[in-house]
C-alpha cells in the first residue's frame, strides 16, 4: 500500500477508522466497570422485584374485604401477623384479616393490595378501613421492573451508575467489557527535557508527553510514557521497539521533513506501513499514520511536535480511534453553533481549527479567538473551550456569522444552574 | 436549629449549599492533577518560548541583507554555521551570512528572521535568496506564549490536558489542588445482601451502594462503602461511627417514618443536627440532610431506599455538593430544551423528575418517558438520558410542548459526527 500524502482531514479520518476495531473483552469487577463499554449481553437471571412487595408502610389485605367500606360503614380487620423485611412470609392471609407490612416487604399469599398506614385508623390490634382499596394498590409486582430472561443491557452499552446498580441487582459482580487501549507515548528531540529537568542553554520541557497522556486518561485509555528519544536512529528505534507491545503508539515530533526526522525511516525498518503523511489542516499538517503488518501490531500516530499541533491532532484523530477501540459509539465531541464576535480570515486550502473562547449569553452562544494561534502557543489551549471549524475552502468568516465549534472543555457543557 | 420539613427542592438546594465549602488543598503529582481543580495561582517562572526560536526548518539571516532580493537580483549567503536543537547558539551571525536552523532551534544573535528551506535554492555551502524576508518572519519570539511573571492559571481552574501540558512546560511537577471528598456509603435494611449474596427467601441486593459509589466515582469523589447496616439501633450506630471520619456520609433507606427507621434517632444521638427532612419531589420525598456540629464533622445525606429515589436525590443534591467541595464552579448537569412526544400528567404539589429518553432528530430534540416511573424501577434509569423537570405546580404537559431536561448520560452529549 502506498503512502498517501497531503490528504484532507476527512480522508484521514476515513483511513484511520478503517484500521480501527473494538478491542476484545476482559472481565472486571463491578465497580471497575463504570464508564466501560459492555462486551456481552446481560440477560436477567431473576425477576426484579423478585416477588410482589409493598411500595409503602401499611397493611396488606384483600381488596374484596373492603370493597364496600366508607366512612359510614368502616370495616375493621384484625392484624393477624406482621411481615418483616427480607423474610418470605410463611403465613397466608385469611379473608377478614390484615397483616402489618413495611416498604419492600413481600406481600403474603392471600393478600392482593396494601393500604398506607396514613389511610387507616389503628385501634389496638386491628385497623379500621373507611374506603375501598383497588386490586394491587401499593404493590410492586414481581418482575415489573425486569422479568427473568429479559435482555436488560445489550453489548455496546456504556456503563453508567444506573447500569452498575442494575448489574448489582442481578447479582453480577464480574462483567465483560471492552479492553482499554494501552497507548505508548514517545517524544523525540535533543532539545527536550522532563519537567523537572534543567532548561538552561536552550532546552525545553517535553510537555507533549504530559498533555497527550492526559488526553488518553481523560477518556479512560492507558498511557505508557516511554520517555524522550534522542535524535538518532538508534535511540528512536530502541524506543519504538519498546512501544510495539502497546495497542497504539503516539509519537510527537520527528515526522516532518527536517534533517533530523528519523522516525519515518525507523518505522518502516520495523515493519510499519505508513498509510498517510500530511493532512491539509492547521495546526497539525505534519501528521503521519501507519500500522504494523504483523498480527495485532499497534497503530502508529506520528504527531507534530508543536504543543498545540500535537494536542489538536490527538483530539481529531487519536481520540476517536481510542474511543472506537474501547467500543464507544459516539466518538466525537459535542459541537455547538455559535455566533462569531470578530471576523476571521485565512488562505484557502487547509481546514483550520481555531481555538476559541465560548460564552453563553442567555440563549445566544458566542465564540471569539483566544488570540495567538501559533501552533506553539499552549496558553491558547488553556483559554479555549472550543475548536472552531474554519473549512478548507473558506477564506473569510464575518463578524456575527454562525460557526460550528467542537466543545473540548467538558466543564463548559456543565451548568451553573440546577434547572429548578 | 430546628428541622425543616417538607420543603421544596430549591429550598433544599439552598440549605445544602450554605453548608458546603471547598475542601482544602493537597499536593499531587502532575499526572494525578488531571480533572482536579487548582488551589493555587500559577505564575510563570520563565518565558515560553524561552528564547526566539525558529518556527520552520530553514535558514536564519538578517532581513537587511536580503531587503533588495528578487529573482532578477538574488542574494547568495554562505551558510556560516548550523544551530542544533536544544543548544544555545554560541556564535553570532555576521552580516552577509546565514545559519542552518531547524524548527524549535534558537535563533542566533545577529539574525532577525528565518527563511523556509523550501523558499531558497541551496548551492553547496550557500543559499540563494530571491525575495526579501520580513523582520521576525518564521521566528517565535521569546515569551510570546507566556511571559515570566504572568499569572498563567488562576485558582479555581479545572485542569484539563492543556493545563497539564502548560504546567509541565513551566517545570511544575507538584500541584496544589482541592482535595476530593471521601464519601462514606451505608445502606440499611435486614432484607439486603451484597450482589454475591443469597437472594432466596425474600432478600434483595443492596444495589444502591453500588450505584451511589459509581455516582461518586463519576465525578472523582472517593466512595468508601461501609456495607449493610442491619435494622437495629446498635448496628446503625456502629456503621455511622465508622462513617464519621469521612467528609460526607450518604446513607440510603432508613430515614422514612417506618417502624424500623432508626437512622434519624441514631444520627441525633451522635451529634448530628438534622437541617431538613422531606423534600416535595418525586421520586425522592424522604430525603434528609444534616451536619455534625463538631468541627469538620461530615455532612450527612439520608437518601430514600428505593433505587431510583436514591439515584435521583444523589443526582440533584449530593453531586453538586461534592463538586462544590472539590472546588468546581459549574455544579449542575447540562440542561436541554426538548419537545415532549406524549402528554404527561400529575397532581400538583411536588416537582417530578421524569426519566426520559432523549433523541436528536436533525435540529429537533425530543423527549419521551422511559415508561414505568415507579421509584423501584431501576431499569428506567438505564434507559434514560435525561430527567425532565415537571414543575411542582403544573399538572399537565401536553404533547409537543417544550420542556427542560437535565442530561444525565454524558454519552448523549458526545456526537457521532466529527464536524468536518
Amino acid at each position: 500500500m502506498s503512502v498517501r500524502e497531503s490528504i484532507t482531514p476527512s480522508e484521514a479520518r476515513a483511513i484511520i477508522q478503517r484500521e480501527v476495531a473494538p478491542l476484545g473483552s476482559e472481565r472486571v469487577a463491578l465497580p471497575e466497570a463504570l464508564g466501560r463499554v459492555l462486551c456481552e449481553s446481560v440477560v436477567a437471571p431473576r425477576n426484579l422485584p423478585p416477588a410482589d412487595n409493598s411500595a409503602m408502610d401499611g397493611y396488606a389485605l384483600r381488596a374484596s374485604d373492603v370493597a364496600g367500606a366508607d366512612s359510614q360503614a368502616p370495616v375493621d380487620l384484625p392484624i393477624a401477623f406482621e411481615i418483616p423485611a427480607g423474610v418470605e412470609p410463611e403465613q397466608t392471609l385469611q379473608s377478614g384479616n390484615s397483616a402489618r407490612i413495611l416498604t419492600g416487604a413481600f406481600v403474603p399469599a392471600g393478600a392482593d393490595c396494601v393500604i398506607r398506614q396514613e389511610d387507616v385508623e389503628r385501634i389496638g390490634d386491628r385497623i379500621r378501613v373507611k374506603r375501598p382499596v383497588p386490586h394491587y394498590d401499593n404493590i410492586r409486582r414481581a418482575g415489573e421492573d425486569v422479568g427473568r430472561g429479559d435482555e436488560v443491557l445489550s453489548a455496546g452499552k456504556r456503563l453508567g451508575p444506573g447500569e452498575i446498580g442494575m448489574l448489582a441487582s442481578l447479582g453480577r459482580t464480574i462483567i465483560a467489557v471492552h479492553q482499554r487501549p494501552r497507548v505508548a507515548i514517545v517524544s523525540g528531540g535533543d532539545e527536550l527535557v522532563e519537567p523537572d529537568g534543567d532548561v538552561s542553554g536552550g532546552r525545553i520541557v517535553s510537555s507533549n508527553s504530559y498533555s497527550l497522556a492526559a488526553q488518553c486518561m481523560e477518556i479512560g485509555a492507558e498511557p505508557v510514557y516511554l520517555g524522550i528519544a534522542r535524535d538518532t536512529p538508534e535511540d528512536i528505534e530502541e524506543h519504538f521497539r519498546t512501544a510495539m507491545r502497546a495497542d497504539v503508539i503516539v509519537s510527537s515530533a520527528g515526522v516532518s521533513v527536517g534533517d533530523r526526522d528519523h522516525v519515518r525511516s525507523v518505522l518502516e525498518k520495523l515493519g510499519c506501513s505508513l498509510l498517510f503523511w500530511g493532512v491539509r489542516m492547521k495546526p497539525g499538517y505534519p501528521l503521519a499514520f501507519g500500522r504494523f503488518e504483523r498480527e495485532a501490531g499497534p497503530l502508529v500516530f506520528g504527531l507534530p511536535g508543536n504543543p498545540v499541533s500535537a494536542m489538536v491532532t490527538f483530539e481529531q484523530f487519536v481520540r476517536p480511534a481510542l474511543l472506537a477501540m474501547m467500543g464507544s459509539r459516539n466518538l466525537y465531541r459535542a459541537t455547538v453553533r455559535a455566533r462569531l464576535t470578530e471576523p476571521l480570515t485565512k488562505t484557502a486550502g487547509r481546514l483550520h481549527f481555531v481555538r476559541v473562547h465560548l460564552e453563553r449569553d442567555g440563549g445566544v452562544m458566542t465564540a471569539h479567538s483566544t488570540g495567538n494561534q501559533s501552533s506553539g502557543a499552549l496558553r491558547s489551549m488553556t483559554l479555549a473551550q472550543g475548536l472552531l471549524i474554519f473549512p478548507a475552502d473558506e477564506t473569510e468568516l464575518s463578524e456575527g456569522q454562525e460557526v460550528e465549534v467542537q466543545v473540548i472543555d467538558p466543564d463548559f457543557l456543565a451548568s451553573s444552574q440546577s434547572g429548578f
